[in-house]
C-alpha cells in the first residue's frame, strides 16, 4: 500500500513556557500543531484546528512548506487563540499549569472538510471526548486507524499501566500506547506488549508537546507504511519516540521545524543501538 | 572462560512488609540474601553477612541447596538480626519505612575468608560506603568486576539519569547501571547507553529486594560468562531484569526460591519479545 494521508484534529495554542533553561513567551503550541509537525515528517497531513486573530499570519508557514494542508484551519475573526502557561520543575516530570485560557477553543466545533472525510489515518489530540466524538461522527465509515489522545484525568487515576491498558482495550480500541515520557512507551496489542525506551538525554530543554509529537510521529509512520499490524505498530512507536526526542531539545516546535528524513533515520538507528542486545 | 564464583557482601534482614496485597511479618530479607538468591541462579556464590540468633536455623537452607557457600555467615551470639519494616503505597513506587533497627548490622565488620579474597566477581550491597570499602581493602588485587550498590541519598538527589551516570563514571567505575524499578534499567558504558525495559506486570506483589535481585542476577550472569564486555553487560542487565521480575511476584525471597534454569530462559525470551522491533 502507498503512503496515506493523516487527518489531525486538536488544539492550537500560544504558550508561555518556563523551564530551568529559560523562558519562551507566546510561542506556538497545541496538540494539533505538534502532532502535524511530527506526522508531516512521514506523511501528508490534513489539519483541522481553531485559532484567533492574534496568531501571526505566517505561524503555520513551516507546516505548509512541509505539505500540511491547512484547509481545515479556522481563524475566528476578533477571537483569541487558546493560551496555556506552564512552569516545569527541575526534574521536568512535573509541571505547574499557571494559566489556561480556552478562548476560541472553548467553542471549537471541528468541521472536517467533505473531501477529507475518508482520510484513512486520523489523529485526535487531547480534547474533550465529546469533541473527539464529533469528529468521528463526521466520518462516513471507520478509518483504517483512529488514534485518540486521552485526558490527564485517566492518566493520573490509572491503577497500573497494564491494568489501564487492558481496561481501555476492553472498551474497544485494539491497541493502546502508554506514553511514559522519559521512561519510554508501552504498546499493548492483542496479548502482546512492546516496550520502547526513551532516548536518555543529558538535557531535556522543554518537554511541552513531546506527547503530541510522539503521537504525530506514531500515526505518521503508520500512514507512511499504509498498514497497521504488530511490526508496523512497533516501528511506529519507535518513530514517535524519535520525533519526541527531537521535540524536547528545543522550545516550542523548534526542535521539529527543520528535521530531514536523514536525521530521523539516524535517530531511529540510535534507538536500535539503545535497545539492542543478543 | 569458565563460570566464575561471585562474592556477595551485604545485609541480612528480618522484614515486616505491608503491600496492598497483604502483610508478611519477620520474613527473610536483606541485600545479601536477595542478591545471593538471584546470583546463585547463574553462578556459585560466596556469602558474607551478619545476623543474630533470632534467625531460624534453616533460613538459608534453600541457598545452601543451590550451592551458596555460607562460610562467611557470621551469627552473633545473643545478637538480633537487622530489622526493617515498610509499607508500600498503592502505586508501589513509593514506600514508607516504618522501622529500621540495625542491631547486629550496626557493628558489621565484614571479614572475607582468606580463600575467597581472589574471587573474580564481587557484589557489595547497599551498605555504608565505608563498610563497602573495608571489603575491597581485604582483596589483594582488583577483582575482574566489583559491583557496588549505592545509597538512596544519591538516587534521590541525582539531577538526571544521564548526568548522574556520567558523574559516577568520572569517579572511576567503567560502567553504571541506573535501576528504575518498573521503568527498567539503563546501562552506561564508554560512550554507549543500553535501555532495558522492565516486564510490565499486572500485579507487583512485593517490590522489596527487586533491586538486589537485579544486581545479583546481573553479576551472576557476568560471572557465568566469565567476561565483562558490552554484549555480556547488556545480557547481564536483561538477566537481572528477568530475576527481578520473578522477585516481585511473591513476598520476601519466595519468588526466587524454586526457579529453574528453564524458567529463567523463558523469562529472558519474554524480554526479547518485549523489546524487539525491526
Amino acid at each position: 500500500m502507498s503512503p496515506q494521508p493523516v487527518l489531525v484534529v486538536g488544539s492550537i495554542g500560544l504558550d508561555d513556557v518556563e523551564t530551568p533553561f529559560g523562558k519562551a513567551q507566546g510561542v506556538l503550541g497545541g496538540s494539533a500543531v505538534y502532532a502535524s509537525a511530527a506526522a508531516s515528517l512521514f506523511a501528508p497531513v490534513r489539519f483541522v484546528g481553531v485559532c484567533g486573530e492574534d496568531l501571526p499570519a505566517d505561524a503555520f508557514e513551516f507546516l505548509r512548506a512541509r505539505g500540511v494542508d491547512l484547509s481545515g484551519l479556522e481563524r475566528v475573526a476578533g477571537g483569541k487563540t487558546f493560551r496555556w502557561a506552564g512552569r516545569y520543575h527541575f526534574d521536568m516530570n512535573a509541571r505547574d499549569t499557571l494559566l489556561t485560557e480556552l478562548n476560541t477553543l472553548a467553542t471549537f466545533d471541528p468541521k472536517v472538510p467533505p473531501a477529507w472525510r475518508q482520510t484513512p489515518f486520523v489523529f485526535l489530540g487531547n480534547l474533550l471526548p465529546s469533541i473527539q466524538g464529533k469528529v468521528l461522527d463526521q466520518l462516513p465509515s471507520r478509518p483504517v486507524l483512529a488514534v485518540l489522545d486521552t485526558m490527564n484525568y485517566w492518566i493520573e487515576n490509572a491503577p497500573s499501566d497494564v491494568k489501564a491498558a487492558a481496561a481501555i482495550r476492553r472498551m474497544g480500541p485494539s491497541s493502546v500506547v502508554v506514553k511514559k515520557g522519559e521512561h519510554g512507551a508501552l504498546l499493548f496489542t492483542d496479548g502482546r506488549v512492546f516496550a520502547a525506551p526513551a532516548l536518555p538525554l543529558e538535557e531535556v530543554f522543554d518537554p511541552t508537546g513531546a506527547g503530541d509529537a510522539f503521537a504525530g510521529g506514531f500515526v505518521g509512520s503508520l500512514a507512511a507504511e499504509g498498514r497497521v499490524d504488530e511490526p508496523s505498530l512497533r516501528r511506529a512507536v519507535i518513530a514517535g519516540s524519535a520525533v519526541a526526542s527531537f521535540c524536547v531539545e528545543r522550545f516550542s516546535v523548534e526542535g521539529l521545524r527543520d528535521r530531514s528524513p536523514k536525521e530521523i533515520e539516524a535517530r531511529i538507528a540510535q534507538f536500535r543501538e539503545l535497545a539492542h542486545w543478543s
